[in-house]
C-alpha cells in the first residue's frame, strides 16, 4: 500500500486510557440513580426438582424490602416470562421446576443488598426432587429424566445445507446442526481412515465486571436500563418481547463494560430488574457476585467424535464429526454456538465430502453460551489435534501435512464460502521458524504448531454507523459497538480521523443508548473493525464526500480538484478553513454534516451459512516445551502466538489482543475447568477456578500481529482477538507427542493426565 | 386534494397531554443532580456606571458558599467571556461598566439560593455613575452618553441589497439595515405623499418557566447543559467559543420548555452556570425569579417613520421607512430584528420603490431580543395603520384600498423573493365578513381590518431530522425542533405516521440531545413544520422507500408494487407482516431502518435576504368594537383572528395557535408595556405588568384556520404561530378610528390616550 497514512497504525493513546486510569471511566456497577433499590436472587440448591410450594409471605413483611418475585407473580398474564436467543425456555425466575444448583427461584428487591439477602433467606420453598442428568452422557442415556417434558416455545428447525433434520432422536437434545458437502462416497478414496474422541472441560468467561444492571420502569410505562451488555439492541428486543413494551419505550444504555468475552449477551440480570422495578416503581439495580457469575453463564464442555480419510501420502479426502454440547440446563445461545462448533470442524483444509453434526445436550448444571472462539475452540482442538496425529501415524512432518493440505489465500474452504483471506502458509512459517520447528529437539522437548481458524464477523449481521461533523470540525461517531476492553473506540475512531484528515482527538465516542445510536446486532465474532469498521468508514466517506461537495461550490470548484486537511479545505496551494465556508453558507448559527454508513454481507441461499463469511480469522501458533516425565508437568520455554489483522489499525491494541487470547488459550489448555461433583460446582469462585497465574507465562512469550493486508475492513483490516486462542491446546497437546510421544486429547492438560499417558505409554497400553 | 389522509389534520391526542396533565412532564426546572449548588446574582442598582471597586471578599466567607464569580474572574485567559448572536458585546458579569439597572455583577454558588442571596449582601461594589441614556431619543442625541466607547466584537457591517452603509452615523447605533428597491424617483408619479409616526411600546414575554438552566462542568472537561432554550444549537456554539471546548465535547439537553416566544435563545443563564461548575467542579443551577425575567429580555419598542406616495386613486406607488428599534443595554438579537423588522415595512403591497432603514439604539434599560413576530408585530403595527389611514384621507374604504393593492397569490412582493403562498384576499374577506364590516355602523362602533405580513420559516435556515424504525415498527424521530408548547412533538409525528401508514403512538419524540439529534438552527420564526416538517416528511419518506425496497427483494416484485400499512407490507390482496420478512433478511435479532431528511432554501444572492423566505405568515384580523366617549374604554364586541395553516396538521393546535397569538397582540394593543421611570422599571413583575385577563376576552372571539393548501411544508402545511398576533394591534386602531374618527399611533392603546385623542378632536387639534 502505498497511500500515506496519518492515524491509521500510529501509536496513539488509546480512547479510553485515561477514563480508566484516572477512574474516572463509569461501568455500570457504578451507576445510581435517585430512590434505587438492589436486587438478590434465592438460588436452588437441587439440581433437579418439581416446585410444590412457594411462601415468601414473611421474607415480604423483612424491613427494607419493597418486593419479593417468585414464580406466580410471572402468570398475571401481561408477560411473556421466558427467554433465550432462540429457544424460549428460561424463566425470569422458576416456576414449575429448577434444573441446576443455582437456578433462580425469587428474587428480593429491598433498599439495600443486606436487607434483600436477609429477606431470601425467609423464603420457604418446598421441593419434589427428580432424578437429574450431570453430564452430556447422562443427558443422552435412553432412560435419562428430561429437563423440558414440553417443547419450550421457539424451538426452531434445524437449517444448514444438507441437514440431515436428526433433531431429537435423543433425550435431551434441544438443537442440532448438519451440514454436508460432497459425496460421501469419498472416503472409499482413503488409504486410512482415523477415528479420534477428544474432550473439552467448561470453562467460565472470569470477566471482572459481573453481571449487573440497573432498571427503571417509570411512571407511564418507559424503561431504562443500564446494563453491562454486549448486545444492547437485541437485548432491548427481548425485553419488548416478554414485557411488552414497545422498543422505542425502552431505552438500553452501556457505558464501559469491564469485560465480557461472549458471557454478557441476551437477557442476564435485566428481566428481573425490570420486573422488580414495574413491581416497586423505583428504580432495581442488580449485581451479581462472582461466585453468582459461574452459575450464570459458561463456556460449553463438548465430547468430539472426529472420522477422518487419508491418502497414505496425507492428502486428506474426507472428515466426518460429530460433536455434542453440553449446554446445561437453559439452551442460551447454544444452537447458534453449535452451528459455529459444526461449521469450523473440518478447519482449513480441502476436503472431498464433510459431514458435520453437532447437537446441544440439556443437563443440570449452569447454561453454557457465547464464549470468545465460540465453538471455535472446541472445533479447533479437535480437529487441529486429529491432523496433527494423522501426520505422526503417517510419518509425516505434521507441518508438511498441514502444507499439503492447507486452502490457499483466496480459495473458499467450502463450496459458496468466501476465499480465505489470509496466507495460511506464510503465518504457519513464521511461527514455526520463531519457535524453532526446524531445529534438532532435546530429549522430552518437542515443539508443536496450531493453526485455529474460524469464520469471522456473524452470521448475517448488518452494522449501521454515523459520524456528524460540526461547524468547527468536531466530529460525533455514533455506532453500536460496545467498548468492553477490546479498543474499539479508538481503532473506530482512527478510522473516522484518517478519512476525514482530523486529529484523533477531535473525534468524540458517543455513550451508547438505544434510542439515538444506529442499530448494530452486538459486539460479538470479532465483529468491530471487519463489520462495524466497514459502516464507519463508510459514514466518513459520506461526510468527507458532502464537505467536499458544499466546498466546491462555494469555492466555484470540483470536489475532486479539493482535499480536506484538519478542517480546512487544500484548493491547489491554499488552505480555506471550513468553519467560515460553512456559515456562509447555512448561516451564523453554523450547522453539521451527517453520513450514514451501512454494511452487511450479500445474503447467499447457496453458501452453508447463507450469508458468504465476512473474513477468516486465523490463529497461528507454535510451543517448544518439555515434559517432566517423572511428574507430568509441563513447562512451556518458548510460546509463538500470531493473528493476522490484515492492517493493524493500533497496532499495541492488535498485540494486546493477540497476547490476551493467548493466555485464555494457555489457561484452556492447562489449567481452567469448572469442576463438578455430580450436579454440584465445587470450584466456582475466583480463590479455586484456577485461571493462569503470573508464574505460568511462557519462559519466552512472543505474540506477532501480521498485516497480511487481505482483509475486508478498513484499509485491508480484519477482526481480530479470538483466533489466537484457538491454536494454543492443540499446540501444546502436539508438542507433548513430539517430545514424549503421547497424545493427550482431553483438556485440561493437567499433570495428572499426563503422568497417566506417560504410565499407559509404558505399559504399553496405547 | 384528492389523496385520502390517516392521521393528518385528525382529531388525534397531542402527544405531550398526558405527560402535561399527569404533571409527569420534566422541564429544566425540575432537573436535579447529584451534589447541584444554586447560583444567584447581584445585579447592578446603576444604570450606568462604571465599576471602580468590588469586594467579594466577605461573601466567600458565608455558609454554604461555594464560590462567587465576579468581573476579574473573566480575565484569566481561558475565555472569551463575552456573548451575543453577532456583536459579543454582554459579558458574562460586568466588568468595567454596568449598563442598565439589572445588569449582572456578581454571581454566588452556594449550597442554597438562600445562602446565595445571603452571599450576595455582603458583596460591596463601588461605583462612578455616568450619563445614561433612557430612551431613543436620549441615545441618538448628539451629545448622549455612549454605552460602548470602543467597539465590541463582532460588529458586522450591515447587509441586504442596497444597503446604504449608515452605520454609525449616530451614537448608540449598533447595527443598521437597509435595502431599497426600485427608484426614488417613483415619488414623484404620486399624487400624494403622507408622513406617519407610530410608536410602539416595551413588553415582556412573560415565559411562565423562567430563564432556568443547570449545567455540569465535568471532571475531565466535558460540559453538560440542561436548560430551557429554543435554540440548542446554537447555544453550544456559543458555549464552545467562550469556553474553548469542543462542540463534541458539550452536551446541551432540552427537556419540555413552558413558554419561550422568542426570549429563550442564545446565552441567558448558561454562561454563568457554566463557569460557577468549572469553579466549584460541581453541577449548578441557576433559575431566575420572574422580577429577573423582565429585566434579561424583553421586545424592542420603537419609533417607526413612514412615508408613503400615493395616487389619488389609492393606488400605492412609493414607501420610504425609518425604524428606530430599542435594543437596550445590549445587543443580543437586535441586528436580525432589525433586518425583519426593516424588511417587512411595506407590508404585503406592491410599490414600485421601497427604500427602508432599521437602526438599532442601544438605550441604558434591559436588552431586547427576539419576541413571537420578531420585528414583524413593529412593521405591521406602522404599515397596516398607515394604509387604512392613507384610505381614509383618500376616502377610499380601506378594504378596497389593501385589495387594490395587494399582491397575489403567487406573486414576489420584492423582486427574487418567493411568491406569496396565500391568497390575501380570500382571507380577508372571510374576516370582513364575519366581523360585520359591510353592515351599517351604530354610532361610535366601528369595524377595522388588519393585515399581518412576515416572512417566515427564518432566514438560510438549515433543518436535518432522522427517523428510525425498529424491526417490530417502532419509530424514534430525532429532530431539533423543541416542544415549547406549540406542538411540534404532536404535528411532526403525525407527519411520520401518516408516510409510515403507522399509528401515531407508534411514533416516540426523541428527547433532544446535542450529542445525538441531528443539527438545527433553532426553534423560532414558526419553522417547525415549514422547515423541519419538510426534513421529517423526507426523512420518514427515506424510511418508506427503504422497506419498500426492501420487501420487493424478499417478496420477488418491485417497490411500486406494494404499500405500507402498520407496518405490514401490502402486495396485491395479501397483507404479509414486516417483522419476519426483516428478520429473514437480517438475522433473528432484527434490525431498524434508518432515514435522514434535510431541507434548506436555496442560496439566491440576487434576493434581498440572500436566500428566498420559505414561507409567507399572514394574519388577518377584524374587529368590531365601540369607543366610550367619556372614559376612553373600548369595548370589543367581536374579534376575528384567522391564519392560513396551508394544510392544518392538527387543527386544533392551530387553533390554539391564533388564539394565543390574538390575545398576545390584544395585550400588546391594550394593556401590556414595560413602564420606566427614567431608567428603572416600575412594573417589572407578574402582578403590575398588565397582560389580557380572562375579562378582557373580546365578547365574541374566533379564530379561523384556514388551509388554503399552498405552503411548503408537508400535505401543503405552513408554519403558523405569530401571524396572527400581527394585525391586531393595527385592527382595533382602525377600528376606533372607524367608530369615533380619532387616530391612535402610540401602543398601548390605553383609555387615557384615546381620551387625549378624543379631546384633541373636540378641540379641533387633530
Amino acid at each position: 500500500m502505498t497511500e500515506m497514512l496519518r492515524v491509521i497504525g500510529a501509536d496513539v493513546e488509546r480512547a479510553d486510557a485515561r477514563d480508566k486510569v484516572t477512574g474516572r471511566a463509569r461501568y455500570t456497577v457504578d451507576e445510581a440513580m435517585p430512590g434505587m433499590l438492589h436486587a438478590k436472587v434465592l438460588r436452588s440448591p437441587r439440581a433437579h426438582a418439581r416446585i410444590v410450594a412457594i411462601d415468601a409471605s414473611e421474607a415480604r413483611e423483612m424491613p427494607g424490602v419493597h418486593a419479593v418475585l417468585t414464580g406466580p407473580d410471572l402468570d398475571d398474564g401481561t408477560m411473556m416470562p421466558v427467554y433465550g436467543y432462540f429457544i424460549k425456555d428460561q424463566p425470569i425466575v422458576a416456576t414449575d421446576k429448577v434444573r441446576y444448583e443455582g437456578d433462580m427461584i425469587a428474587a428480593v428487591a429491598a433498599v439495600d443488598e443486606a436487607s434483600a439477602n436477609a429477606a431470601l433467606r425467609k423464603i420457604r420453598v418446598e421441593y419434589e426432587d427428580l432424578p437429574s442428568v450431570p453430564t452430556i452422557e447422562a443427558a443422552l442415556a435412553d432412560d435419562a429424566a428430561e429437563l423440558f417434558e414440553t417443547e419450550p416455545m421457539g424451538i426452531v428447525p434445524p437449517y444448514g445445507a444438507g441437514s440431515a433434520g436428526r433433531l431429537r432422536p435423543r433425550r435431551n437434545v434441544c438443537y442440532e446442526y448438519c451440514y454436508r458437502t460432497g459425496d460421501p462416497a469419498a472416503f472409499e478414496e482413503a488409504d486410512h481412515v482415523f477415528e479420534d474422541t477428544f474432550r473439552f472441560s467448561r470453562m467460565h468467561h472470569m470477566h471482572l465486571e459481573p453481571f449487573v444492571c440497573v432498571a427503571h420502569w417509570k411512571d407511564g410505562g418507559e424503561i431504562e436500563v443500564v446494563t453491562s451488555s454486549q448486545n444492547p439492541f437485541p437485548l432491548r428486543k427481548e425485553l419488548c418481547r416478554i414485557f411488552k413494551v414497545p422498543e422505542n419505550r425502552i431505552t438500553v444504555r452501556v457505558p464501559y463494560v469491564g469485560g465480557g468475552f461472549g458471557a454478557k449477551n441476551n437477557c442476564k440480570t435485566e428481566p428481573i430488574a425490570v420486573l422488580l422495578s414495574r413491581m416497586t416503581g423505583r428504580p432495581v439495580r442488580f449485581c451479581l457476585t462472582m461466585e453468582e457469575n459461574f452459575l450464570t453463564n459458561t463456556q460449553h464442555a463438548a465430547i468430539l467424535k472426529v472420522r477422518t480419510g487419508v491418502k497414505a501420502d496425507g492428502t486428506l479426502i474426507a472428515r466426518q464429526s460429530e460433536v455434542l454440547l453440553d449446554s446445561g440446563a437453559y439452551s442460551d445461545a447454544s444452537p447458534l454456538v453449535s452451528e459455529k462448533a459444526g461449521y469450523r470442524m473440518p478447519g482449513p483444509y480441502r476436503y472431498k465430502h464433510i459431514d458435520s453434526v453437532c447437537q446441544c445436550v440439556m443437563t443440570n448444571t449452569a447454561p453454557a453460551g457465547p464464549y470468545r472462539g465460540f465453538g471455535g475452540t472446541q472445533a479447533t482442538w479437535a480437529s487441529d489435534s486429529q491432523v496433527d496425529m494423522i501426520a505422526r501415524r503417517l510419518g509425516i512432518d505434521p507441518l508438511e501435512m498441514r502444507l499439503k493440505n492447507m486452502i490457499d489465500l483466496g480459495e473458499p474452504f467450502v463450496p459458496g464460502e468466501s476465499g480465505c483471506d489470509s496466507d495460511l502458509a506464510e503465518g504457519l512459517d513464521l511461527v514455526a521458524r520463531e519457535a524453532g520447528y526446524f531445529e534438532p529437539r532435546k530429549p522430552n522437548r518437542g515443539v508443536g504448531l496450531g493453526l485455529g481458524f474460524k469464520d469471522g464477523g456473524g452470521v448475517n449481521k448488518p452494522a449501521q454507523a454515523r459520524v456528524k461533523v460540526s461547524t468547527f470540525g468536531d466530529i460525533h461517531l455514533s455506532c453500536g459497538t460496545v467498548e468492553i476492553g477490546q479498543g474499539a473506540r479508538t481503532a473506530l475512531a482512527q478510522v473516522v480521523a484518517e478519512i476525514l484528515a482530523a486529529p484523533l482527538d477531535r473525534v468524540a465516542y458517543l455513550p451508547l443508548d438505544t434510542r439515538y445510536i444506529p442499530f448494530d446486532q452486538g459486539t460479538n465474532a470479532s465483529s468491530g473493525i471487519s463489520v462495524m469498521g466497514q459502516a464507519v468508514q463508510r459514514a466518513a466517506q459520506s461526510v468527507r464526500d458532502q464537505v467536499l461537495q458544499m466546498a466546491a461550490e462555494e469555492l466555484g470548484t470540483t470536489p475532486d480538484a479539493l482535499r480536506l486537511d484538519n478542517w480546512t479545505v487544500i484548493h491547489g496551494n491554499e488552505a480555506k478553513p471550513l468553519a467560515p465556508i460553512i456559515m456562509g453558507r447555512y448561516g451564523g448559527t453554523g450547522f453539521e454534516f451527517t453520513g450514514e454508513g451501512f454494511h452487511k454481507q450479500p445474503n447467499d441461499h447457496h453458501a452453508p451459512l447463507e450469508t458468504k463469511s465476512v473474513f477468516w480469522e486465523i490463529g497461528w501458533a507454535a510451543v517448544d516445551l518439555s515434559v517432566d516425565r517423572e511428574t507430568g508437568q509441563i513447562a512451556i520455554h518458548k510460546l509463538v502466538v500470531s493473528g493476522d489483522a490484515g492492517r493493524a489499525i493500533h497496532k499495541l491494541v492488535c498485540r494486546g489482543q493477540d497476547e490476551g487470547a493467548a493466555l485464555m488459550g494457555l489457561g484452556q489448555a492447562l489449567f481452567e475447568r469448572m469442576i463438578y461433583d455430580g450436579t454440584r460446582l465445587v470450584n466456582g469462585e475466583a480463590l479455586t477456578y484456577r485461571v493462569p497465574l503470573a508464574e505460568d507465562l511462557p519462559e519466552t512469550f512472543i505474540a506477532i500481529t501480521q498485516e497480511q493486508g487481505h482483509g475486508p475492513g478498513p484499509f485491508g483490516a480484519k477482526g481480530m482477538g479470538e483466533g489466537a486462542m484457538l491454536p494454543i491446546a492443540p499446540a501444546i497437546a502436539n508438542a507433548i507427542e513430539d517430545a514424549v510421544g503421547v497424545r493427550i486429547t482431553e483438556l485440561p492438560i493437567t499433570p495428572e493426565r499426563v503422568l497417566a499417558a506417560l504410565e499407559a505409554q509404558a505399559d504399553g497400553t496405547t
